[in-house]
């Protein structure tokens, strides 16, 4: 039997330690290709380029036995160039990240990790999106590691829902704290409260930087924020219908009521 | 009683006939405050910008009543800037549009315009997005007027469900054919092939261009897809839960058991 053909994305770029250490893990798991953008891609969301060209280079970056493409488009232009243009098949296996932050709750639809992940699932590829709630470039991978390789292992092997991915977020890694396991939860209704933040210019001329404060909603116990809050891993499966199917009834008397 | 505050936005850019159209309508029905993309933001999904500065500046496009801001950030990050330091109150009502082409179906979680209505439905603003399937800068919204005015009318009286938007699809106008009226619907289960052009530059370096087909997998009538088809205006309620509800027991067994 051949072994699987693994296409491993992310958007903190093709050379942020989350994605190096996906690709270790990966190459023990099937033949890994990489194509990730070359520079950073954070908050891209589901974006695509459609005014501009793209580029996609081959590249080495490490001694591992992966192939590697460096890409300067979003991570969603990523996995459509792989399975359009880089790859002879369709792989079997879509992994996105480790992104280097939280990607739970709302955070999601901002998210170009998870965006890459989606589209894999779009494509009908068993596709998961991991990240650690660790922005530091040194963030600790190990304790995550086996939990990551053991998902791997479930899904490769039984796959997933036709179009479902997995969302998987990892707690940091504390000390005197050990991880409690997996949980499968649903997405906390939970909100970013903006702030931005005005400077001048040295030419006197305002603009803007984008902040804010993550705000939690949501008292469920069957959510990723809870899980996470409590030591545990959170995997949500994600799916591609945003129809609000509960409010079909209440549009059609609102706009079709004489 | 004061006037309605209506924040208007979309992705094709502030100077596009489609929001110029739309904010001539919105005149009649309140204070509007355009806050919108300064250049083409089309297929930005719900990108935002968090790794680059964002300048917002006042300007004047035409003669009407309305308050007008081009940003060079993404739609999301127009509606945000809105909410967060333009508007001195929530806005009662957020349009955005009208698109030049279709939102429909899978295009919905590529749609910047429709990522700046579901943006507003995140901030709890009662939100719509338009698109006329017509790509013509020149394109006829003349027939679409009236169903935009209803919408628009009975989305003030009345609100929506909290946390949901509305994506509005008109077909293109047609000669010798009269659109039929509004169809309520879930979003088609449909698809994108993609297919790169390959082109090389003039120091011979291979770049892409993404073009694609679309594709029409779902045959059922309450889709926005068969509406459209059939000369309906689609409305599909749309939400930001992406939890796959219907997969939490498969991947709870995938994962979890011995």
């Amino acid at each position: 039997m051949s072994k699987p053909l693994i296409l491993v994305v992310n958007d903190d770029g093709i050379s942020a330690s989350g994605i190096r250490n996906l690709i270790r893990i990966m190459n023990d798991f099937g033949d890994v290709v990489v194509v990730a953008p070359n520079s950073p891609q954070s908050g891209k969301s589901h974006a695509i380029t459609i005014e501009a060209t793209i580029r996609c280079d081959k590249v080495v970056i490490d001694d591992g036995p992966q192939e590697e493409y460096a890409c300067s488009g979003t991570p969603v232009d990523c996995v459509k160039l792989a399975v359009n243009q880089i790859l002879d098949r369709k792989p079997d296996l879509c992994v996105s990240g480790i992104n280097h932050g939280s990607n739970s709750s709302i955070n999601v639809i901002y998210s170009g990790t998870m965006s890459a992940a989606l589209e894999g699932a779009l494509e009908d590829i068993p596709s998961v999106g991991f990240s650690l709630l660790d922005y530091d470039h040194n963030a600790d991978f190990s304790e995550a590691e086996p939990y990551i390789r053991e998902i791997v292992k479930r899904v490769i092997n039984n796959g997933l829902d036709s179009g479902v991915c997995l969302n998987v977020n990892i707690p940091k890694s504390l000390v005197g704290k050990t991880l409690k396991g997996l949980k499968v939860c649903r997405q906390a209704n939970a909100n970013w409260e903006e702030e931005f933040e005005a400077r001048t210019d040295p030419k006197g001329k305002v603009y803007y930087w984008l902040t804010g404060k993550f705000i939690n909603y949501d008292k469920g116990v069957d959510t990723d924020e809870w899980a996470l809050a409590n030591h545990y891993i959170s995997v949500v499966p994600v799916q591609f219908d945003v129809t609000a199917h509960s409010s079909l009834s209440s549009v059609n008397k609102l706009l079709l009521d004489e």
